[in-house]
């Protein structure tokens, strides 16, 4: 049985395309209406088949649906929930794929029912962006959080965990608040170091650009990749999840002045210790299959 | 014609065994000799037949060289090189494969004379180690830096040049102190931040590190690859560019603290600026060919 019949996706970049890719492919019943704020990334769906319907507006996408998931930035939500409630189904779902959570919660809150809302974060992304970056395996072996919130109904947070199991997700419930702390660790604060540090390079005398550029396999070229994700959708996260981000940022920052301290005192052993048990963490996600156990991540050497 | 014909590589880890498959593949004339302080490392390659000759003591492994590799963490170049100089042949050259490069020349320049010297660098290696974890085409598309020195001799270079062309990789000449700045925010720093980040997660009260590895698709694990990296190489490195490092470092927790006051008084339009400049390096690494120019860089996804 499939758990909703006519889904709505509102904003078709990476993550919205590729679950329109993915219901597709493993709900090939599924009704599928969309909407993008942006014309020519409708014009791009409609030419790719994203969707059944794809409308010029977001209420129209939302009239018959029987979930709905708002696949904008963070930053967007409240607008586009304010937009679409008054087209809204009495028992659709409203769910999203935001990178924060408990901002999401509040901004759905303020114009929909509680009972109508399940507000959901899968794991999952690349570093483009746009209707043609999506595909529909992108889900598969990924974890979706849902982060149920007060008042909302057991029943639609069981059907949208149905939903992302059948895109090939592992699904787990959390609150919004606990969401927030992980996610400001597993991600929020790498992607803000990986920012950071591909602009530190970019503005130094000393070494030009073109010497970045070549010598980046020794390490730099890795942060290079999350460094180049969506910096709307990165804006809004930092800013939504401010709190969870500043106080993990505390602490790397303590850490950091440790090792600084470590290498100028030339404590070798502290160092040592530091880059062994840190071995540990990165076999347990090959373990756990949440990277390429290749080395190099599989990247191509030839 | 052939810039080297008997080849010695001492210490056959990721990058030594990786230079004695790359040498067999491309230079099958070439006679190699290897050595390992490890016994069991020396049975291993024994066993996989990486060198025509493994001797037990590295001295053995040098008496018949023109050119001999140093592939030892940089704290090991200095005791090696007092080791093997007695055996040194007066016209062999002296090279080694160091992520650090002054500390290398005075390490080397303290016991061998300086015409035999030519430190080089090949920008290249994954998260693994030992003598398994080598391939012939780890150089291929790589730059590999050589660093003369003070009262070295062009000749040498220039063969050393021509070897490291024949196996794949580009060369470019700086000197010591240059490398070491450039490498320094390459290479050194982004090693460094991973370490840190890896081992903030690994300590966190709130969040557990089951947690940390189920959700670390969402940046994460990007840096726990480096941070896999060999414990005593980069230990010895940090050491060993001790002043580089240090200015690197004083330079992003500068730019990390500004974006901390940009998070924390809501400065979006700041956020914004850097995130969108830091993808025109990502671009440019692509098209010069130093990363897998797939999304995610070529991660499996399925």
């Amino acid at each position: 049985m499939l758990p909703f019949s006519r889904v709505s996706i509102i904003g078709l970049g990476l993550i919205g395309s590729s679950i329109a890719r993915a219901v597709r492919q493993h709900m090939p019943g599924v009704h599928l209406a969309g909407h993008d704020a942006d014309p020519a990334v409708r014009e791009t769906a409609r030419a790719l088949n994203l969707c059944d319907d794809i409308a010029d507006n977001a209420g129209a996408a939302v009239t018959d649906a029987d979930l709905v998931i708002l696949c904008v930035p963070v930053g967007a939500i409240g607008p586009v929930a304010e937009v679409i409630a008054p087209d809204l189904p009495a028992d659709a779902i409203v769910s999203d794929v935001g990178s924060s959570k408990a901002s999401v919660a509040a901004a759905l809150g303020a114009v929909i029912p509680a009972r109508q809302i399940v507000p959901a974060h899968p794991v999952a992304g690349t570093e483009n962006s746009g209707p043609e970056a999506g595909f529909a395996s992108l889900f598969h072996g990924r974890w979706c959080i849902l982060t149920p919130v007060d008042g909302g109904d057991p029943v639609a947070a069981a059907r949208l965990q149905a939903f992302w199991e059948r895109l090939g997700a592992q699904v787990d419930m959390m609150t919004p608040e606990h969401h927030d702390l992980v996610l400001a660790v597993t991600s929020h604060l790498p992607h803000l170091i990986a920012y950071t540090i591909v602009g530190t390079a970019s503005d130094l005398e000393t070494v030009t650009r073109s010497e970045v550029i070549k010598y980046s396999a020794g390490g730099f070229r890795d942060f290079t990749r999350i460094a180049a994700s969506d910096p709307t959708m990165w804006r809004d996260v930092f800013l939504a999840n401010r709190e969870a981000v500043l106080d993990m940022l505390q602490r790397f920052s303590e850490d950091l002045s440790a090792l600084q301290r470590a290498i100028r005192w030339g404590d070798g052993d502290m160092l040592f210790d530091l880059f062994t048990r840190t071995r540990a963490i990165r076999r347990g996600i090959i373990e756990q299959g949440q990277d390429d156990a290749r080395p190099d991540f599989g990247r191509a050497h030839d």
